[in-house]
């Protein structure tokens, strides 16, 4: 467990987006220039000799969690996108979120067979964004090494929903029950 | 200028999102690990001795270049999203594009007065999106330091929109003619 007190960082939003959700908001963290780079450092020294080659980060918060993570481990960073953002060829994959549903995509020719990918992202709630972009990197031939992020809501159970996408490891900074 | 060929990283896409317009597409420079390193850096060393306390990058892939740029820095970063994205009080800002017009929302107590505050985009087109950005930045008694990019569209002359909004300098890594 991260020594290090995330949560200190990151505010509770009652009932947003909707009545009955409490929205974790990550900006704080990010706006302090040490707990960013703790935050960093940690996933990263998690997987520091997992061969990682490749982070994929979902569109647009694991953007900003992603890159850094990817710089740090030498690795390069592919985004997961919303539908026609991406200008090139893509795979696509579709999943039902906490509220609603999405798809996500990333270029053909983002991941090599063989590619040793670790997803991060800031969230990890019910796991369905996770999962669909752990099923996209197998689709195309990469080794997923496993999942990590800033906060895990433990509540709605995501290491249900990547258990059934593989067997890969989910490393978070903080959990909330 | 910079000596690393970033040119060869980035893809151009013609008629995209639609005809007559040739998207500069990035994803192949952030699949680098180096290349992204370099990116990274250079951005970083133009401002190392400019006290920036804060970069702020435009939704979404501001958010791809502003983060690393940032922690290298030894900065916060700040999103600047799209309306409706951020779950705190906001300032807001709307503009006209290249192709329509957007709104971006900054949170009212992510710069406070004094911080001086860097600017970070991946592509620099009309303008329009910096200088808003920069107004935003401004209205909230942010002392703002400057633009950088990695690609500049020299032919659509942001430097014009952005003298228009005060004299911080642009840095680019790439001018597109």
């Amino acid at each position: 467990m991260a020594s290090f007190d995330y949560e200190s960082y990151i505010t509770d939003i009652p009932d947003y987006p909707e009545p009955g959700v409490v929205f974790k908001d990550i900006t704080p963290l990010f706006a302090d220039a040490e707990a960013m780079r703790r935050t960093v450092k940690d996933i990263a020294d998690h997987f520091r000799d997992a061969g990682v080659t490749k982070v994929v980060g979902p569109e647009a918060r694991g953007f900003m969690i992603g890159v850094p993570v990817a710089l740090e481990l030498g690795a390069g960073f592919i985004p997961a996108r919303k539908p026609g953002k991406l200008p090139r060829e893509t795979y696509a994959v579709s999943y039902e979120l906490e509220y609603g549903t999405d798809t996500l995509e990333i270029h053909r020719d983002a991941i090599q067979p063989g590619d040793r990918v670790l997803i991060v992202d800031d969230l990890i709630a019910t796991g369905g964004t996770a999962a669909a972009t752990g099923k996209l990197v197998q689709d195309v031939s990469g080794v997923l090494v496993g999942y990590a992020c800033i906060l895990e809501l433990t509540f709605l159970e995501p290491r249900k929903a990547l258990a059934a996408a593989g067997d890969q490891e989910l490393y978070s900074l903080v959990k909330v029950q």
